[in-house]
């Protein structure tokens, strides 16, 4: 502890590993750091062993990608999805979204990324070779491309859809346009675009 | 793990433990939980246990409140203090700050916080027992009233400085006034009024 810099190496060795974590800066990290001070005992020694077994506790699921904590994550052990439905998603973290909607009773691939040329991302970084295992078998009716609305995304769908066209598979992609509850006054153009071009039958 | 949650029982406990952090929402842990599965090994392990060993490593000084990783933080250890100055503040987070702007070489004494009767914090929530006794030996000659400079902040300093008015020691307030490399453009009026109020002969 250096006199100036007034707060001990261990609180300061804090303050740098939570400063590591996206989005906290020195000062936040300061203030959770001094916060965690208050915390009593056994809740540190909790947290500090979450960390610890981060790595042993929490794998990825051989088959989908999804978060594990076995071989296989519960929603590809499930008897009660239905196999012919493959969602495919960019990250883990988009599953419990589609899960919490309760709209989808499927099975689903993490792809880990989208395609990226900008940042060096291409085919090869994202999980087509477990994706194209899992097809091979023809239990699959329909691939949903659930990626991204974004120009990275749009892309990674078309090339999903180009790359996985086959025989006895319909390729699907969520629909774009308004999102629930939205007031069209403040709708921007590009949804609105999509909207427009994408108008169903309403009769 | 539920199968509706869709994340790992270990990683919501970990999700969990960083939500209690101020200012970390549910969503925001999240983000955070997935980007720890990312950090190798040992970094995880340093974590977990700078935060297993935090209440044996950091404590607080027992003469001025300071942090401090013995029984004495190295301010009050140290012998190129002066002495006869002390600074007498909310928390010890502020310390740092008076240290790193170099203005300051006397000693300090932390209140752990302020005069608060709305949230049921009074004078005996205050390190003040500590601080009558500082101030025994004499040897203080001026105290330097560094509490915030809002309401409950300036209600603490009125209140010490009835608390402690003896004779030879002299009770000084920190300048309140324009910061340092402001427009006037956009000092608001409480500021402006206390800066007109406190106006220096500049001769």
């Amino acid at each position: 502890m250096s006199e100036r810099s007034s707060y001990p190496a261990s609180l300061n060795r804090l303050i740098d590993s939570l400063a590591r974590l996206p989005g906290i800066g020195r000062k936040t990290a300061e203030r959770l750091s001094v916060s965690l001070l208050d915390w009593p005992d056994e809740q540190l020694l909790d947290f500090g062993q979450q960390l610890q077994n981060l790595h042993q506790n929490v794998r990825y699921c051989t088959c989908c990608g999804n978060f594990a904590e076995a071989e296989l994550c519960p929603l590809c052990l499930s008897p009660n999805r239905q196999r012919h439905l493959l969602c495919v998603v960019e990250q883990p973290t988009q599953i419990p979204v589609f899960e919490n909607a309760c709209c989808y009773q499927g099975l689903y691939h993490v792809l880990g990324g989208k395609l990226s040329p900008l940042n060096g991302r291409g085919p090869e970084s994202l999980r087509l070779a477990e994706l194209h295992k899992r097809l091979e078998s023809g239990e699959v009716k329909e691939m949903i491309l659930a990626t991204s609305s974004d120009v990275e995304g749009e892309a990674t769908a078309h090339f999903l859809a180009a790359e996985f066209a086959r025989e006895g598979l319909t390729i699907t992609r969520l629909a774009a346009g308004i999102p629930a509850g939205a007031d069209l006054t403040y709708a921007d153009g590009a949804t609105l675009a999509l909207a427009m071009s994408g108008r169903r039958d309403f009769s």
